[in-house]
Order: structure tokens, then C-alpha cells, then sequence
């Protein structure tokens, strides 16, 4: 057998493994130290990243194999070299968590062991442990254990997707006789994320199925707003489908108030789904966790635990508030989940997603909260709130920077004010400017049409020297494009 | 800095990694030891298989944890203790492959690093990467480089949904208006998987907009009959927004007459996309390449490379004959691709993909291919349809076994022929004494309402002679449901 045929799992699997995984692991070691830094430098033309990538041909599928060793060695190498690096302080633009070791290590087990959830007899062990997650998360929302449930997913798209889904087959309006009843909506603030949009526009509903709902001062759903859109929906003869509330927008960290939003969905009969992709994390914190106050109340909740969880993707996880509610995705499959077999007792998940193969994503979570248990997730949680609160007073300090507003999570969203030019292409250009340096990648993003950046702070070991010295290279960029 | 807050990134990262990737692998080697076959005992009553779950507190979530490595040793045991292991020559269900170790080491570099490919600040060299993965595959596929495109998918059913999404804005039917314009149909044969229909329901088409055509003698789908099923739907005033061919059913591995199909799809102007999930590795091989002629005149393409291409999970690949098909995905996104920093040529995938955040499945993917080239591949390929017709012409010449048709891919789909007692039955409870035995795992499904066995055969390792042995497995096994 050559190392070409070695496979991952069976009595020889952890044989193979180790030695091929070292040497990933060297070029992995290797390409970081070149790269010094959170990104290469010159960005999108950094030397070797388009031509040739880490040997690879291009343009057409090798003939002939270079071996194991070598395709490992080389393009590992060449992948963290021209990667960004969420471990490093520096990057802190996004949503994009630096992973806990303890959690890649699992991953890697459910790699070579590589179960799929979509039957019983693909992974056992697979379905049983992403049972027991959902059981887990289901006890932080504040769900009742005994009817709620829920599964891993891609992320807090697929789950917006799935949610939204329900919700539809839940108000009975199949799309094709909309034009009878009336146009389905959802109800949502302007800061929702994207894909609460992309969702109605995948379900067949339009995009703009989606109806803006009013904030409040702090850019919250504004209760009084959402009964008014609400109102308005019905006296256009419209159906509202579902509202969505978010906790932590992908900006702020904004969380809309919960409990006052499932008061009304609850007294008009509507499915209440809540994105708490962002922000859902703050379950793990004592501190943090009475902001999700009546998220236990929605129908439906989307967490990402590959954002305020520290895992690698994907590690979405959509619940639902009772298990009937899955009833429109249950599917009886020959090949997969016959009924005399699910009777025996081998029972599947197929019913739970929107996927059919489905990777053991509970695994790494599993063996995460069991090695950190909630105490030392919120605590990482509580310490990045602790970075986002610093940065904030760090830049209320800075006169040439000025805070949108207080951190409600672990983002700061604030701007460089310029002596001359125009800010917004300031602003833009100085991200750029840092990131074609190779020296930090700060996020952007746009209120009221200005152009303002953002640090997302979701590695727990950056020191408050670090937050110092990033926001210090921001006023030294911005000055540099003023210059 | 304890290992609960070790993060897998950053310089040190490595470092972090090997004393864990080695204790959850030692975990694993044990457990696998302890399995000590393709499945544990007694099926859904196995020890320990619920209770405990390796150490997970049943229905709560920990409040304090036990370390990283008390975590990873005991759950990575538990975890593959009770898992079925596709490694195992006697693991034949399903299209659920042992994947090669140097896949699994190159997704541990993968997670370590955790780039997203929704934007260029999250991982330039994993947006490289998947470019680079879709021009080799395109390649292979035949279509053009200078026009082809695609992105990874979680598996079939999500480049399924995207296909047919796709087809749907294509045709400029958006659903609510359906009711004026006639129906949108989706045309596919029975053998077509469930998540086209599936699809259809999620695009708020219903999933009876799934029209079934027939099929030959060989259960392909009948291009005389796609004729007639598309003037059929004209005739009702119903609109076909696409045909869905199969290059590979999941039960039979039989690939629909790509080329005729696109002659009709093609002077119809019709969207084809064809479902080859399973049977796109065909690609790799000389010998079966030839069965997939007519593909390169698809408008889209779903490939699992986490089926004949030996990955772990998930490794779909959704291609498109031309970018320009990708438009109705195309979105403009405050935080992830501001406009002028895509003109500075800080490019995303944003567009490519149903999800926002994604993981670097590509680097595996182009690991594996560099490592092996497509003639390594193309040998995997040979050696499972050699097996399947190994084992075809085994079944045939065992006087309890009725083979169902010769094997088109690396799947036999065939009975156990009963002394006595109802033959559905025989064969589903035979299947399950297998499994609670920890003998073996066969497939099963159903033609034509009678329950068939199957074994999907993916191991490049497995031998003639454990062919024979899990064929006379199967025999015994149905004999003993028969005394």
C-alpha cells in the first residue's frame, strides 16, 4: 500500500494519520512563520498567491500524483502563508473566530471517522453526540428538554433558511397560491443580516418579501414599529409568515429586545425566529446571558458557535422550540430511513436538516464544552467583551477617531476623522492601506451610507496592548493617506 | 495560558496542536480496537451508545470543564467506539466513503487556519484554492475554462437546491406569479434523488412540481419520454424551468444518456442540470469517463467528492458551464464586498454560494489531487467497479442470492432469496441481524416495492475475498432468519 491509499479510519487509521498529519502540521508551522504577520503583504498581489498555489497547475487537473509527503508539505505551507490569521491580534475584521486547539483536534477525529447523520447506520455515535449537543444548547436558550430539539448545521444562513422554511410551511401558504391569499412576508429590522433577504428570495417568496422594520435609538427592532409594519401587512391584504429578530447584528452586536417582540408574535399567532448567529454565545456568560431574555419564547434560533463558540466551520446550530415543528422536513427515504428499521430503533436525523450527508460538526462541539464546560466558554465570552469595551474607551480617547456607539458585544464600530479628503475614501482606503501592508485587517462596513470601520474582537488571548497598538496603526494609516 | 484557551492558529498553534491532534488520536485507535469490527454490537442498544455519551453529561450542559485532554481522550474512544467505520471491507452501505488520510490531514491545516471564503479578508488563500479546485474539475468535467465556474457545497442537495435555483430565476418566474403564467415543473426520472423534489419544495414550487419521466429497460431516463413529458407540461399551460439528469443513482450508479438529454434541454432552451453526485468521479477514470459524455453541454453540475473522491465530509462541488448563470447570487454587502475594494481586487465568493460563511473544503480537495493526480483517482475508481463486479458475478453464482441488474458504478443491488416466509421481510430483518451482530453494514432499498440489499462499494482496499466472505455473511444471516 502506498501512502496514496492510506486510508484515515480503520485498526491502521491513526497509523497513517499521525506522520502525514505532522508533516501538514510542519508546513502549517513553516508558512506562518513566513507569513510574520495576520495576512501576507500586498494583498491580492502578494507573491505566489494566484500563480501556481502551492504547486498546484493551474488551469487543469495534475495527471500524475507527487505523493502525500510532498502535496502536504507544500501546500499547507503555501496555505497558511497566504492565509489570514484570526489567531493573530491584528485581524480582527470579521466574525471569524480563531479556533481552540482542543476543538480542531476533535475535528479531526470526526474526519476519520467521517459519519454522516442522515441514516443510523452511517454514524451511530454521530447521532447520538449531536443529540446530546442540541440537548445541551437547547438547556441554555431556556428551552423545555423535553420538546425542544434541533440540529448542527452550515451556519446561520442554512438556519435563517431552515427557520424561515418552517415558518412558511408552518402559515400553510404554499408560494403558488400566494396570489390568492395574499403575499407572504417577514418582518425584520434594517439591520438584519443579508440573508434574511436571500432566504425569502430563496423560498420562492421574492426578496422583497422582507419587510423593514423600525429601530429605536439604540438600532433595536422597535416593538411599537414592528406592531405598526404588522398592521400595515394586514391591511394590504399581505400574510405575515414570521418575524425575525436579531441578537448581534453582524455590526453592532445589536440585540433586539426579545421579550417585547415574542409578546406581540405570540398574542397575533406568528412563528418567531431569532438569528442569534452572532450573538447566541452569550448564553455562556453570566454576565451577558440576561440580554437574550425571551430568545427561550421564539419558535426557532439560529447560533453559530464557529463565531462566540471558537470553533472551526462549521458549527451552525439551529433549535426549534418543539420537535412537531420539524414536521415539513420528515422525509421517508428507502435507502435511508425505512420504517421498519426506525421502528427496530435505528433511527436517523434525516428528518432535522435541510442536508442529506451531514458531517459529525457536533463532535468538536461536544468535546468542547465538555473539556471547557460553560464557565470557561462564558469566560471567553466575558474576556471579549472586556477587549471590545477597552477598544471603545481607547478610541473615545483618540481624537482623530470617533465612536459610533458603545459596544453591545465584542464589536466597536468607529471612524478615523481626517484632516482633509473625503472621510468615507479615507476610511476605505486606510483599511486597504493596512491590509496591502500586511499589517492588520481591520472590517468596514456602512451606516447611513458612511463608510465606518470595525474591530470584531473574538480572540481571547489579545492583550489590551494589542487593541492599543492596532488602533494606533489605524490613526498612523489614516494619517499616511491624509499625508 | 491553560489549554482551554489554546488556540489552534498563530505561531504557536502547531505547537498546541500535536499533544492533542495525538491524544484524540490515540482515543480513536483505542475505540477502533475496542469496536473490533465495521459497527458495535447490538445496533441501537449497544453499551453505552446513549448514556453518557462518552463522558457528556446527559441533557445539560457542563458547568465546569474537565481539560482538553481527559475531553479528547474519552470522547475521541467513545466516538469511534460506537461509530460504523467505512475503513471496514464489511461497511457496504451507503455512498459513505473511508477517506484518505492525507485528505483528513490537509482539513486539520483547513480548520486550523478557519479561513471563510465569503470574503477576501477571510481567507485570500482559500479563495485561491477553490479557484484552482474548479478549474481542474471543470477541466475534467470538459467545459470551458475561460467560462466555467463553481464553488464547494456541503454535498448533492445543497449544489441541488443551488442548480435548480438558479434554473428558476433563469427562466424569470418568480414564484408569485406563477399562477399567471402556468406552473414551473422540474422534469427528473423516478430514480432521481429525493432532494430534486425536495429542492422544489424548498423554491416554493411544491415538491409535486417534480414531473417523473420514464425510464428504459435499464432504468435511464427515457429520452423518447422526456419528449413527451415536456409537450405534456406545455399542454397543461405549465412552464418546465429544468431537467434534472442522474449520473449515478444512488441505488444503482446508472447514468441517464447525458448527450441525447442535452440535445432535447438545448432545443428547448431549457436548463439541464445533472445530479452527479455520485457518479462524477467517473471523471478520474479512463475507463469510465466515456459514461459521462454529454455532461460538458450541462448548464450546471453537482460532483461529491466526499464519494468518489475519497474525502471526509463535506466536499461538494457545484460547477456552472458559465459564470454569468451565477448572477441571480450575486450580492453587494456593506461588511464583506464594498464595491470599490473589490475594483482594488479584494475579491470574494460571496456570490458562488447559498452560505455566507464557508470553510476551505477545497484545500483538501486540492491536496488530495496534487498528492494523488487524477490517474491515483482514477485507479480508486477502477478498483471499486472492479469490486462491484467482482461481487456482481459472485451474487450471480450463489443459488440464495438474485442479483438485480450488473452493477453500472460501484454499487450491487440484489436479494437474498428465502426457503420460507415473506422475502421483503427476510431480507430487511437479515440486514438488521447483521448490524446487531457487529458483522457487518449492507444497504438496502427498494425497486418496484420490494426490499433490495445493496452494497456500496468504496474501499480501494477491500479484497475479493472479503467480498466473498460478507456475500456468505449475508447468506448465513438470511438463513438463520429462515430456520
Amino acid at each position: 500500500m502506498t501512502t496514496s491509499t492510506q486510508l484515515a479510519g480503520g485498526s491502521s487509521g491513526h497509523e497513517h494519520l499521525r506522520p502525514l498529519i505532522d508533516t501538514a502540521l510542519d508546513g502549517f508551522a513553516k508558512g506562518t512563520i513566513e507569513r510574520n504577520g495576520p495576512l501576507p503583504a500586498r494583498g491580492p498581489g502578494a507573491d505566489g498567491l494566484h500563480s501556481g498555489a502551492g504547486g498546484f497547475p493551474e488551469g487543469s487537473c495534475p495527471e500524475t500524483g507527487v505523493g502525500s509527503a510532498r502535496a502536504l508539505t507544500e501546500m499547507s505551507r503555501w496555505f497558511s502563508q497566504h492565509a489570514i490569521d484570526p489567531a493573530d491580534p491584528a485581524c480582527a475584521a470579521h466574525l471569524h473566530t480563531p479556533p481552540l486547539a482542543v476543538a480542531v483536534a476533535a475535528d479531526t477525529v470526526a474526519g476519520a471517522v467521517n459519519s454522516s447523520l442522515d441514516s443510523w447506520d452511517q454514524g451511530p455515535s454521530g447521532v447520538a453526540i449531536e443529540a446530546e449537543v442540541v440537548r445541551a444548547m437547547t438547556s441554555l436558550i431556556g428551552y423545555s428538554p423535553e420538546t425542544a430539539t434541533g440540529a448542527m448545521t452550515s451556519g446561520g444562513t442554512e438556519s435563517n433558511l431552515t427557520g424561515l422554511m418552517l415558518a412558511r410551511e408552518h402559515a400553510g401558504r404554499a408560494a403558488n397560491d400566494a396570489a390568492v391569499r395574499g403575499r407572504p412576508r417577514i418582518l425584520c429590522s434594517a439591520d438584519a443580516h443579508f440573508s434574511v433577504a436571500r432566504s425569502a428570495g430563496v423560498l420562492g417568496l421574492g426578496e422583497d418579501a422582507a419587510v423593514e422594520v423600525g429601530l429605536d435609538s439604540r438600532r433595536r427592532m422597535d416593538p411599537d414599529s414592528l406592531r405598526r409594519a404588522l398592521d400595515a401587512v394586514d391591511g394590504d391584504g399581505d400574510v405575515p409568515i414570521a418575524v425575525v429578530a436579531t441578537a448581534g447584528t453582524t455590526d453592532l452586536g445589536t440585540i433586539d429586545p426579545l421579550a417585547e417582540i415574542a409578546a406581540i408574535t405570540e398574542a397575533r399567532g406568528l412563528w418567531l425566529h431569532v438569528d442569534a448567529a452572532y450573538g447566541g454565545g452569550a448564553v455562556f456568560s453570566r454576565r451577558l446571558a440576561p440580554l437574550l431574555d425571551g430568545l427561550e419564547r421564539a419558535d426557532s434560533v439560529a447560533i453559530d458557535l464557529h463565531k462566540l463558540g471558537w470553533q472551526p466551520v462549521a458549527a451552525g446550530l439551529f433549535c426549534v422550540r418543539d420537535a412537531t415543528l420539524f414536521e415539513p422536513l420528515q422525509r421517508r427515504v428507502a435507502y435511508l430511513n425505512a420504517e421498519d428499521d426506525e421502528q427496530a430503533g435505528y433511527r436517523s436525523l434525516l428528518g432535522r436538516s435541510l442536508r442529506t450527508t451531514r458531517r459529525a460538526d457536533a463532535f468538536k462541539v461536544a468535546v468542547t464544552l465538555r473539556a471547557l464546560g460553560r464557565a470557561g466558554l462564558g469566560a471567553l465570552v466575558d474576556r471579549c467583551h472586556d477587549l471590545a469595551r477597552h477598544a471603545a474607551s481607547r478610541v473615545r480617547g483618540t481624537p482623530r477617531l470617533a465612536l459610533h456607539s458603545d459596544p453591545a458585544l465584542t464589536t466597536v464600530v468607529f471612524r478615523y476623522l481626517p484632516r482633509s479628503g473625503d472621510p468615507d475614501s479615507v476610511n476605505a482606503r486606510l483599511r486597504r492601506r493596512l491590509m496591502d501592508e500586511g499589517r492588520a485587517v481591520v472590517g468596514r462596513t456602512e451606516f447611513a451610507g458612511a463608510v465606518q470601520l470595525k474591530l470584531t474582537l473574538l480572540n481571547p488571548n489579545t492583550t489590551e496592548a494589542d487593541i492599543d497598538a492596532l488602533l494606533d496603526a489605524v490613526v498612523a494609516a489614516g494619517d499616511k493617506e491624509c499625508a
